[in-house]
């Protein structure tokens, strides 16, 4: 029976796409990634997913798990093979507030997730700009981290289980919802992050948090980013480890945010080299109980830590948001920060990840080495500073492959030369498949050669990605 | 060339034990295994433990890593293969107190690297009775966990980075500090609570954390262990999350405690059922600076709540330490619980894990269920009730190896019906293997079978343990 005829069969036939009904899936959000695929398949539940791979083993027929396409590694772009798409399996199934956790389907939106939870009072404390399409399945597939990795982790950390179709159709049960469980191998760690090349993640138990009581936000500018490590520790000092976010932002993003983004407005009276936004959050009832004056306590030891800061000059400027639209304005200037990236097409795009004390002399060394390589590129870039994760993105004065592949190899030497990574929580799709040949330990390479090989043995999970050819 | 003369070649005579210099590695802690090795192994680094594993892979020898031999399960003992003892690893290599880490030898035993952090007023945050003996290799090989779970997390959530000797002795660097790092599968974790059957930690990298500034810690006494997790969330509530450890001890605990252990004294000045060890950790210094009359906040904000729950009826008696040396007689009570709960051989020791919300449950089934099986069988357990992971242990009326299983048996449908796990915190070693064959997920078991084979085809790194043989 032909390909298509058994995947109607078994899904029906309005959930298989194809011709023009695959348009979306076709290239990825930065349009830097195409392709096209055999057909897109939409399986409404588990046992589909698992007829479906059943059906590509039998066929030997390549499978793309497809979630919110909001990847920028090109992990999810497709090129004639079956693309899974998990946005149908959309069902938030349950959230149980005393033990804190939510069972969910892996194309849950992020946002549908907080939404959810919110009305218990809850958090799933993971957020990103995209929040508003990306899907469950893939925050997973890809290890997601974003902006509050500092306290909460990454997705890693907040899923206690898994479900997860395995390449030959055959489900794998990891859904506990315990704290402690040491029953052999932890598969789901395996699962997390492999970017759908191990198995089909189709359902998890994640670890919900309390909602914090209250929130201190401000926005800081520095004379130096050298300083920036020691005012993130004095300032957990102080709260007693209560910074949620801490993410830099320089010039470039400041001024592109300006530029770019309608409604924008500056964040303070003059504009500076290096600014940071900063959250606290308070989860006790001391923290965020207002006091005679309306003040919340957060606030006012955010605002007390501040202003010896601003008169000995480790500050050179500081707004603290007075309300929570104050607040909102400082995350969507944040969160802007793909449209603001990727608005210039002719960019080399990182996801780096540094020593804490390692990122002052990163941006030292690129920069002198950028000017020999390229005297005419400009620079952008966004970091997540309290987990040493930068954004660093260069914009080459030209369109060329060689000088683009020779930024990159530049900052990536240097990254690794500093005891980094060249991956830090965006995968590596088929982006970062060079520099897994290049950086990664060549026995943890070959031991992942061989756990594929054992769990994929057809070569039919999301061909090509991850996994850098032997021979590159 | 024989065995014996290569590996002496390779690792030096002295440290190739053989007949009756291995007498401590012949049988385990609780004398419940035990075994005769080929010889044993104390290799000083890596490249010893290479040269061993090359040796091995090379005549198809089994390996059993051994690290402070303190495992319940059996996952240390060895006969008729090769005891790897990792014990002259030892060395704290560093420490850097602004990263927030440790690098270590698996040699290193946990008390030593309490006593290397404290120095810098950090914490490594992983404590339990064993602390003077557990090596951090055995801790990361089996994911151990403890007392301060409830706020730090298990093993695997206090390592970034490891060090692992293959089975065909390649070294395998994953020594990363990063705290976001996705390049590639994560084998990390896949190590991590694999028993030694994948591979041999040789070194890691270890989050440490700030020491907190105070603590204040009680004993409390309930009238029903079901008011248990209300008691939990409400000072988790008031606290903002500061609780660290809430241990749950029932009357034969207390009264065990106190026929067993020299100096012991009672916690009350009556006894009760069910008693209660709770701590809360202050981290910012508005909770631990000393008020006027000298109480810290934290020790307040406890009495506090305490006060009304005592008039309410929601505690029975409270007990809260004025001072350190009352703090550690608190502690060092829940720590004695392998000396009390091993002292009687005849035992069936079980780790279990609950869903918070049916510990009540659990006990009270097993007891109706008990009292069918062997109405004179008497029991005691001792809980990190704030994980939901219980040792509840039964002494049987009789040493009878049938009734012994019947009961284990009994214990873990329980366990398996209310959504546990037969395993949280010690591993499988032997003695969990035919609940692994009864409970675990049957598609799981495949793949972890695949796994090892890809990574250990000849089966050498310490065979048996872990998995059950297929027909079982």
């Amino acid at each position: 029976m032909p390909l298509l005829k058994r995947l109607t069969d078994a899904i029906g036939a309005s959930f298989v796409l194809t011709g023009s009904d695959m348009a979306p899936w076709t290239h990825d959000w930065t349009k830097t990634y195409s392709g096209t695929p055999i057909a897109v398949l939409r399986p409404a539940n588990t046992q589909d997913v698992a007829a479906i791979m059943k059906i590509a083993h039998d066929t030997g027929t390549g499978v793309v798990p497809v979630s919110g396409n909001t990847s920028v590694t090109g992990s999810a772009v497709c090129d004639n093979k079956l693309a899974l798409s998990l946005d149908r399996m959309n069902a938030v199934r349950e959230i149980r507030p005393e033990g804190r956790v939510a069972i969910v389907e892996a194309g849950v939106i992020l946002q549908n997730l907080h939404d959810a939870t919110a009305e218990q009072d809850l958090i799933f404390p993971m957020s990103f700009g995209a929040k508003g399409s990306a899907r469950i399945g893939g925050m997973l597939s890809t290890n997601a981290g974003g902006s509050n990795v500092l306290r909460y982790g990454n997705m890693r950390d907040l899923c206690l289980g898994l479900e997860v179709v395995l390449a030959d159709g055959r489900v794998m049960d990891l859904m506990s919802a315990l704290h402690k469980n040491n029953s052999g191998y932890d598969l789901r760690h395996l699962m997390i992050g492999a970017e759908g090349t191990l198995g089909v993640i189709t359902a998890a138990v994640l670890k919900l948090a309390p909602k914090p009581r209250a929130y201190a936000t401000a926005m800081l500018a520095l004379p130096a980013l050298d300083d920036a490590l020691g005012l993130l520790n004095r300032l957990q000092d102080m709260s007693g480890g209560a910074v949620e976010a801490f993410e830099f932002m320089p010039r470039a993003h400041m001024d592109g945010h300006l530029r770019l983004i309608d409604g924008a407005r500056p964040a303070f009276d003059q504009s500076y080299d290096i600014n940071i936004m900063v959250e606290l959050a308070a989860t006790s009832p001391a923290d965020a109980t207002p006091g005679p004056d309306g003040s919340l306590p957060i606030v006012t030891l955010l605002e007390n830590a501040l202003v010896p800061m601003l008169e000995d000059g480790t500050l050179l400027d500081a707004v603290v948001a007075q309300s929570e639209a104050q607040r909102r304005e400082m995350w969507e200037r944040r969160e802007a920060s793909a449209e603001i990236t990727f608005h210039n097409p002719v960019i080399v795009d990182t996801d780096i990840a540094l020593p804490l004390d390692q990122i002052a002399p990163f941006f030292d060394r690129i920069q002198s080495r950028l000017a020999e390589l390229d005297a005419r590129a400009t620079d952008i870039c966004v970091a997540h500073l309290g987990d040493g994760n930068v954004h660093y993105n260069v914009y080459p004065s030209r369109d060329d492959p060689a000088l683009k592949s020779q930024i990159k190899i530049a900052i990536e030497d240097i990254v690794q030369d500093l005891g980094g990574s060249f991956s830090a929580e965006h995968g590596v799709g088929l982006s970062k498949l060079s520099s897994m040949a290049r950086y990664k330990d060549p026995v943890a390479l070959d031991v992942m050669r061989s756990l594929k090989a054992a769990l994929d043995p057809k070569g039919i999970l999301n061909p090509g990605k991850v996994l850098p050819p032997k021979n590159v």
